[in-house]
């Protein structure tokens, strides 16, 4: 069993650091506001007042947090995992961020000694909650094979997919399908309903051939009922469409559709509904075709 | 058993037809060119000269035609379906077409006595030759349960999606998805590439979570390759795409990204590649970020 | 001074057709509507009671119609132009029509020996009353000089851009222009306003700059205003966009932007502001922005 | 006269500093490479060997550098402009950035008592070759008041359009309208080419209604003889639609038609194109219609 920094315990971290500690690690938990903090301690961790307190004497560090200002400030910064961390420390950054950020840090990471793997999942909090999440590992061969085991106690489908950054690209290239995919399926549900078309069979003869995908099977009723407790928030969905977009540009690849996707999360949060489920996407097809409630 | 005119047999109609003789029915055939008809004489069918002489004295015609200019031709022209049709006949067309056009020829039908179905598939050449179309079907609830044994001599999945018409709404749904779809897989496949990740695993794990798709599952192998053997050509879901157009300009239904999608079909078509596989989207996307062969 | 049959007596036909009764021509006018053709026949012209008889005698026929179709109608109709049209008729369309509609009825005139100018107008209907319309025509360089009086009694700019159909492919690029720049200013409107920018100076300094354009000149002060009393009426822009996209499909032109905007449109109308002035483009950029009133 | 440091000998900087000199004014120029410091220095100015040394002893300094980062390098940075500005300079940054970097330069120069304006220009080379330059300027009215006279001798149009940031909001909005009005002419000449009209006539038409504007004024000749050398080349526009969305997404305000045309210069920039003029947005079009050369 190893000993484990786990920083950031949000909707999907404190999941997943139970899932760790349920499996007799011996994980040191930092978070920013306490309450989780506490609930992971009665489960049998121990509590750090800094990020550099939980990275104090581990052997893997995983950090699960908003944003890539987020990484760079509970890795980089003054109390940082970076400013205890043994030489040999596997840090694993599992958030969702810019590729370019990952090397950033990953070239800090290993100045210090440190090594690094990008390895940010989908599946969203259900899977955090059941370990069926899937996870997309950028860095070392040899690194990834060290982390496997840890990472099989989090999720279901684990990829090695490229060095540094790889991991976060192809997280980017997951999102960039699945805001579009939700947007399509609105434009299909709203023509078929302005047409009055029988949304049950439609949408099941619809998910039956080569149109068929996961937002129809999983996301489609929610849709079609208006409900949009999220979830995946908007909000959230647009930060990823920002990221997407950073590294279509840096790559100089045209993403036309993307930035049309983009500006619709964009024009839904102006709409005060960043708050929403990204099935919401669907109410801003409605509007503009006149439809809205 | 039935008898059955049966007009149109082409890459989809030659194969469902010869699934009708062999189910043992009796069909009279009509093409345009002679080849097949002779083939499917050869299977036990007999010949017409016109879709008219196909239709005189059959219980079911069945058309399975390119355009919609076509089906009003072989129903409504001098020598169709309606110059010969007895009183009851069911006409069911499979044609992919407008559905408003379905609406007038329905209308024709009325007129003459005759009940209509508007019954497209899904599914592509492969499903017809294996019989596991997906058929989605406009009409009279009456006539879906008259016409459903025969449909399921030719389909897996049959559905009634509401009245007249509403079988090629779903049908233009579903093209309107496929086509999306594949545009945002090519988006994410040259974003991936550029930035030198190892595509296998990164589809394998695409594949598994909310970015899941058929396109994925199915296309994306070719994609990868290259391949762009037809399946289904860009000319004809240039077609597909306009046909949705209007029926979402009918229904004051916006479709942004179907528009986008639509000019990217205009701009592969001018640059010589209609006869590709609709798979072929993602030259245009390499081609716009400077990576095209 | 000519005998001229002028047939659509619209907010366009009606002072145009004025102009030419007040040069001394011999005016017979027909519309369906029976209003403007007693208003004429005060000025000094007469009435019929149908294309065909307005055409009756005639040296030209101009027509000023609605869409594709009423050209069709009144020229090719039971009761239309060709129906009376003698050897050697000048029949100058000056609608807003598909360039091919165009070539369609330039060749059904020709087999009646008539000749054949497409001649749409930019200016509005302050060009109409003014006199100071654009006028672009298309067909046979002899007949445009033979034209070309009469086209300066009705407009200031007249220019011959190529066979017939090439004064409608030019009108067609016009609105293409117009409706784009209206939606560059508003998305410029909106971006400003939401920065707090104080709107006078700015206008100015984009107006004397690249930026320069006659929407900002003639239209921003009523947008920034959100008074939007017609001029020119989205529903007809939306129609000119159709007219447009169909004549880049048939070429094989690639007009994203312009599908974009074609889309807004649709929006627009589906809003219940299709019966606005196209400067209304502004509110749904507002809409999506989330300050919409 | 006044004592004048100035930042930043570039295409634009080196004339504009010229005038300065010329207009009796006391200058101290610094720029990166030398060879423009001399050119000056025999005009009349000083050389400074950093930003700190030109902004000595200075009653204005103006600074005139590519990008936002520059900005702050030559302002902020170690031998930046306010280590060793007065209390009571008056800084005017010319360059064009992110509004919010403005705000934010502004703030740290006004914690050190130094006043700023931003003061974006419109013009191009030439403009500030023959002080012409369009100037839209953000700050205090007093502030202005005070620059004014200077900004006369470098432009013709000089406008205060709010506080700080308005200025740089301005010039985003001016080349928001320059890069989508040079898409849309594009557009239209090759629908106009592709249905071979006479396109003298066609521009002069065009030019004199509704749809005039600037680019096809001063551009559309070249873009015609498919002239592309810069001008104002791809790759800075690219940078400015960045700048362009990046202050829509922080104002909530959704700008599709602005994303879809910097999706646009992405390509052109991946297809080697970044060096030309900004008018080869019509290559583009070009490609993308299959009538590239």
């Amino acid at each position: 069993m190893a000993r484990i920094g786990f920083i950031g315990l949000g909707v999907m971290g404190r999941p997943m650091a139970e899932h760790l500690v349920r499996a007799g690690h011996q994980v040191t938990a930092h978070n920013r506001s306490q309450g989780p903090v506490r609930a992971l301690v009665e489960a049998g961790a121990e509590a750090a007042s800094s990020a550099a307190e939980a990275a104090d004497g581990a052997e893997v560090v995983i950090t699960m947090v908003p944003d890539s200002p987020d990484v760079e400030a509970v890795v980089l910064g003054e109390h940082g995992v970076l400013a205890t961390a043994r030489r040999g420390l596997l840090l694993i950054d599992m958030s969702t961020i810019r590729p370019d950020t990952a090397r950033e840090v990953a070239e800090a990471a290993a100045a210090r000694g440190v090594r690094f793997l990008d390895a940010p999942v989908s599946g969203g909090q259900a899977g955090a909650v059941e370990a069926t999440l899937s996870i997309m590992v950028g860095g070392d061969a040899e690194d990834f094979q060290a982390a496997r085991p840890l990472l099989e106690t989090l999720g279901r489908t684990i990829v090695h997919v490229g060095p540094v950054g790889a991991g976060q690209t192809v997280k980017a290239a997951n999102q960039l399908i699945v805001a579009g995919v939700i947007e399509l399926v609105s434009e299909a549900i709203v023509l078929l309903e302005a047409h009055e078309v029988e949304m049950g069979p439609a949408v099941e003869v619809l998910a039956g051939g080569l149109a068929g995908n996961q937002v129809l099977e999983r996301k489609a009723a929610g849709m079609l009922a208006r409900r949009f407790d999220p979830g995946f928030r908007i909000d959230l969905h647009h930060k990823d469409l920002q990221i997407v977009q950073a590294a279509a540009r840096d790559a100089g690849v045209a993403v036309p559709v993307t930035a049309l996707v983009a500006q619709m999360l964009v024009s839904l949060r102006s709409l005060g509904r960043g708050g929403l489920d990204h099935g919401a996407i669907l109410t801003l097809i409605e509007d503009l075709s006149g439809r809205g409630r």
